[in-house]
């Protein structure tokens, strides 16, 4: 079994480890990071690279694409060549998923038109403004179409999809190894929980820079 | 503000992102991902490699330090060039902290001595051995002393971290931003919710590995 997870300038890391690391525990599994180019991919906060040790046109057949959000997926949603190979790799992958922003990126290679998906919460509706449903749901899956929501949903997308690509009983044994008994400080982390006036401010900021 | 994560050779990778993508989200801070050399560092599964931009005699005075678990702790754990350079560091430190495993590198270091500490639930008995009083709990505070569970707690510890590094709202804009509201698939986390007869197989490999 072959995954493939997408680096670009500018992503966000955790979009792309929580994933990986649930992903490299299955078993017979090869989880390859692809870079436009071989080589480091600087992260959206500039202080952390991942190594690219695939590019692109070496990654042509994975059974699962993983595309990441960040920053960066702004450039990637104009990038012809990056979506022309998402669109390629979609044609045969078993299934294609993505966490957080990353869904932005699946809508405009145009892999999602009519078809339910969530994004980062802050991102939910221009992903409806690109004629996707837009679910407000940690994972939603529809037909091989597998989003998450923002950034840490990464970790609850890739245990739902192991549990397909594997077993449940493995997918469980994920959970144990990555001691995934998740314990937030606080109950801040969707905007229906989180305090309102500063879920109300981090609106504004972003309608402010879209 | 300074943190800095030490990457070695085989940490587990989520170890060391989890952190470090709450830490980052701090206002005016710097974290710094600290390796032997600088360069490429491999992960435990030999799929992934963080670049380490900074060499240990390149970090003298951060606020935090952050210690990393993962297979490779075994051999760092007899490295007296590393542990000397952790206990020069915890001299500074305002906080010194691990995730998963990297408590028993603490432990090595001898910084734990008769304190309270947590661990993967694998390396419990272990961590007790070496004279350290050993908490089931996701995140255990002693002193200046932090220490996370397994894997994903190092999301659960930092965030406890980041409302005494800055304040409680700025944690919990954290949170929202990362959409920390996790939904794990399977209640199976941790080792007194998972199935017992998988719970029991991993204890009887680990110490069979041991």
């Amino acid at each position: 079994m072959e995954i493939a997870i997408l680096l670009f300038d500018r992503y966000t890391a955790l979009d792309v480890v929580g994933p990986y690391e649930v992903f490299r525990c299955l078993p017979e599994v090869n989880v390859r990071l692809v870079g436009k180019q071989r080589g480091l991919v600087r992260n959206d906060a500039n202080s952390l690279s991942i190594q690219a040790d695939f590019q692109l046109s070496e990654v042509t057949e994975p059974n699962v694409l993983v595309i990441p959000g960040g920053p960066g997926q702004e450039a990637i949603m104009g990038d012809s060549g990056t979506l022309n190979w998402i669109r390629r790799l979609n044609d045969v992958t078993q299934w294609t998923t993505s966490v957080c922003t990353g869904s932005l990126i699946l809508a405009a290679a145009g892999l999602l038109k009519g078809r339910k998906a969530t994004t980062h919460w802050l991102a939910m509706e221009r992903l409806a403004r690109m004629g996707v449903e837009a679910v407000n749901q940690r994972v939603v899956v529809d037909g091989k179409y597998v989003t998450g929501a923002g950034v840490s949903a990464g970790i609850d997308m890739a245990i739902s999809l192991a549990a397909i690509l594997a077993t449940p009983a493995q997918a469980q044994g994920i959970e144990l190894a990555l001691e995934y008994d998740p314990q937030p400080p606080f109950r801040a982390g969707s905007p229906d929980k989180g305090p309102p006036n500063l879920v109300q401010r981090m609106r504004v900021q972003t309608r402010h820079n879209q």
